[in-house]
């Protein structure tokens, strides 16, 4: 599914900009950090933000990823949240600390903070470069 | 509307990643060069792309900027396209490459391509950082 071309840019420190439609149907977009698990893009999420209602509304999601060396090369990954798992030891925010930190402890959990992964399973790609 | 936090994101080099709802009422996102006037986001866009399509038949656009020099901090703008004009002698794409490459015309200008300027009057912002 993604162009073997682009295949490193899942594995680098390139944020993710994720794009949700709204609850008015307008869309949203943030950074964020990513992990790719060879079939899912993933990424952490707090229950409480707006990104994570709008996937259970509408779970269509667009990641695009611009290549840290290279500004005029990106993917854009479109596909749809197929799984949302709970993180309550946050294991998985830790190792994204990790990846794009090298801190062994996300340094920004707040108290109260429940935790979930997103799980993006691709179905179209665009890409430039 | 823009925090006075942020707005020196909006004369930085830093690409927006612009949110776009296609046709499916699927987002679509990917980086662009933009600029700012004062009062609104302007990114240039050719009439053949998707991107175009979608903001004629959906105005809402989100884009997302993270600083540069700061992967932590980034400007969520969501706003509307509000106004979109020819660019038949090139002068606003050309003016973009040498904000980002500092060469005076756009080396990716393809014999035929017809470029509108996209203005995007800002409605609402999140931010970072």
């Amino acid at each position: 599914m993604i162009p073997s071309k682009y295949t490193d840019l899942l594995k680098s420190k390139a944020l993710a900009h994720v794009a949700t439609v709204g609850p008015d149907g307008a869309p949203q977009s943030n950074p964020v950090w990513f992990d790719w698990d060879g079939e899912h893009v993933l990424f952490s999420q707090t229950k409480t933000r707006q990104k994570y209602k709008n996937v259970q509304r509408d779970p269509h999601v667009a990641l695009s990823i611009v290549d840290p060396a290279n500004p005029f090369r990106y993917l854009e990954i479109r596909g749809t949240v197929s799984k949302i798992e709970e993180d309550p030891d946050k294991h998985f925010i830790n190792a994204m600390a990790k990846k794009y930190t090298g801190q062994a402890v996300y340094q920004g959990n707040q108290p109260g903070d429940e935790r979930v992964v997103v799980y993006v399973t691709p179905e179209h790609t665009t890409h430039m470069g």
